[in-house]
């Protein structure tokens, strides 16, 4: 798939000068509108416009909504007031959600205007909900039905039109709250008469509108439920959350995760602008500086010792980087196990002795290897046991930062995810420089 | 959940020393079997053992399917050749696929000669795929009818027992080749004479058994489909991919990401035995010295210099980190857009440009800062204007590795996700150490 797109866009980059209705159609053949925006996405901002500018008419408002917020919000800033105007002329609830994020407000109200009345309450329900609610990403496309209907009743609904995806029907008492679902398969072969209620599904258990995205997609990861109801506070059917939304929210969390890692935001345009790139980027750099001037302090108090045995500025690298890359295992392995649940009060001892011992072993390991071979590099049995001294240090302290690191900044509602790499990189260096320096003071003066 | 799952062990744990039946009943109370899977594989060796003891009968397979490998190979190595025949007498094609590889060929081969026939001809024609073939992991629930079947013929099948989560009919030809496929509801208010073919659902796109699991997975997010048809070389119809297996696909796609970027198996247990897991990690270990010791090599070239301007050495990890931040961010992104198929030999160019002009942009901006910061600490104006240098110097290659490295991996089919950061590592580190020092040989000495 992802070769497939590759492949259009070479495509079209190949005939960007010659760039008609024609080229674009034949590009953009059978692609799905989430294919169309990545494929947006990745031309250079003015090969950019001009491609948007091939994209019928009727297809523009889908591919509006797969893109990302920042390569959107570029696109939009060039429309003029008549494009915008039809744009936002027939839109539903979860689109004008969707798109409200980079549209001036000005604009969201006129196109809630001309909104049906329906349409309307979808979205001011769902509006009320935050970015991270599940509440504002529901689907409202229900076959909603009394409580007491019968079979009879589910059929007729069912002979009209049937939305694309439909597989329950639900049920709500007179003020609109939740009563149960029914599969719609579960009515062939039922009486007429027979009540839906005798039909419920057991297994629809409702989902909180106010819950992080993150706890709702969790709750499609057990089981195979394919849709379930999102109700509000008080209980009443505010829209269905579904498998495939819950397949796109995992997406784009791993894919948030992967560049809060570098420092990145999740909407970061490949082709942003130089400027705005740069400053963005600046701040992470900057924090970064920070703790490689802590790691230059600390060799800084070992001036006059660097001076005297200068092998040790020559092998500071290694320790640190055995440290780091030790204290890394350990801290992926407590971050999956943070993410799963799996870590708690009561397990973190065992596994504190766990990863220690595994550090302990492996840092003796390493530390003969490297004591060895930096004796030899520098024909002095002393740098090689002071290196080996400092291996095992660090190797220990690494194991030992690379659980509780994490487990404190969860503690502190942080995403050990985003953070827990920087802050421990920096133990580990501090430490290791410590400790070689030190022991190098101590041993080889 | 997560946090639901959390508070199961704390009391789990809390009374481990009375774990009987009654206190796991109350645990484990309304969880589903990977939630009991979860549970399981956060407690130390010997309580997991204790707690599985508990685990009633009939759940086990469940259980057991859907713990990570490594977990499930130790439990199962425990049990003795009754509990053993026990599990294996009424497996289905899926559940036998999923636990081989743990289990001995010899207890497959019984499992198989238990099986009934069509059960088994599943499994030998699932069987016939590689781990990382979706045809090795098709669903085999289906309804399945001839080509020429009405309205009527799929109202009797569905009037019998339906399996649940079934969307589709599948149309077959006389020698079992895919014809398409006919979503339950729109049977709803159909005559009954109406031949199936008509009512065919048209974005039901066949895949390909032999597809990797990434690629079969990429086929769902696009698009709404609940589940599509599985196909072997010869168009036959294998069984079908559902939405709920790629969401479960993509949860371990990620997972073996985060896991292989610090050089650990997705299949790592949380309390793998020390020895065992110390082996493992050792080889990650042994790879990175390597690069280590390539850069302190790139020291070791400037022992002179080192010795005559001793605060090169102290200034050294932040010429080396910068770049490796820098680097790391560009990295990051190209990474995601080469999984997304956003990046070809057409774009490179223009990429290449922008990711320099910012670099280039960051790198002029904190050399000034760390210049200005080194020029003051050390007293020496001389030692500002080298760092400054060597920033921009490294910075720039950084952005540039950032962009060529993934790239290249991608070319010669390594995942750049997996090896990216520590190839891109050593060269910020060993181009930073070469041009500081190397700079300062030139102008301090």
């Amino acid at each position: 798939m992802s070769e497939e797109i590759s492949q259009r866009i070479e495509q079209l980059i190949r005939n960007e000068d010659e760039l008609d209705a024609e080229v674009y159609a034949e590009v953009s053949e059978d692609l799905e509108p989430d294919q169309i925006a990545l494929l947006l996405e990745s031309l250079p901002r003015e090969a950019r416009a001009d491609c948007w500018a091939q994209v019928p008419v009727e297809q523009r408002v889908d591919v509006l909504v797969e893109m990302r917020a920042e390569a959107r919000a570029t696109l939009l800033k060039e429309f003029d007031s008549k494009s915008l105007d039809q744009l936002i002329s027939d839109l539903d609830a979860e689109t004008l959600i969707e798109l409200a994020e980079t549209l001036p407000d000005s604009v969201v109200d006129i196109a809630l205007a001309r909104m049906d009345e329906q349409q309307r309450q979808h979205y001011e329900r769902s509006a009320q909900y935050g970015e991270d609610a599940i509440g504002r990403y529901v689907d409202h496309d229900l076959l909603i039905l009394p409580q007491n209907s019968r079979v009879r009743d589910a059929e007729r609904l069912l002979r009209r039109e049937v939305p694309e995806y439909t597989q329950h029907l639900w049920l709500v008492d007179r003020t609109g709250r939740y009563r149960g679902a029914v599969e719609t398969n579960a009515l062939f072969g039922q009486p007429d008469h027979l009540s839906l209620v005798e039909l419920m599904h057991e297994e629809m258990e409702p989902i909180t509108a106010s819950l992080s995205l993150r706890e709702a997609t969790e709750a499609f990861e057990h089981g195979e439920s394919l849709a379930r109801p999102v109700l509000d506070d008080n209980g009443l059917l505010l829209g269905r959350m579904t498998q495939g939304l819950a397949l796109e929210l995992l997406h784009e969390h791993y894919e948030a995760q992967l560049m809060a890692s570098a420092g990145l935001d999740e909407d970061e345009d490949l082709f942003a602008p130089v400027m705005r790139s740069s400053r963005r980027r600046a701040t992470w750099l900057g924090i970064n500086l920070l703790t490689a001037f802590l790691a230059s302090w600390a060799i800084g108090l070992f001036e006059g010792t660097l001076q005297q045995v200068v092998a040790l500025a020559v092998l500071m690298p290694v320790v640190a980087s055995m440290g780091g890359i030790a204290g890394s295992q350990t801290l992926t392995l407590i971050i999956r196990g943070l993410a799963l649940g799996q870590i708690t009060a009561a397990n973190m001892m065992p596994l504190l002795r766990k990863e220690l011992s595994v550090g302990g072993l492996n840092g003796v390991l390493w530390a003969i290897v490297i004591g060895f071979v930096a004796a030899w590099w520098f024909s002095s049995p002393g740098i090689g046991i002071v290196i080996s001294l400092a291996i095992v240090v660090n190797i220990s302290v690494a194991a030992l930062s690379g659980v509780l690191i994490p487990v404190l900044l969860q503690k502190l509602k942080i995403d050990p995810a985003l953070s827990g790499s920087v802050i421990l990189t920096t133990v580990t260096d501090v430490v290791g420089f410590v400790a070689f320096l030190g022991l190098g003071s101590l041993f080889l003066l």
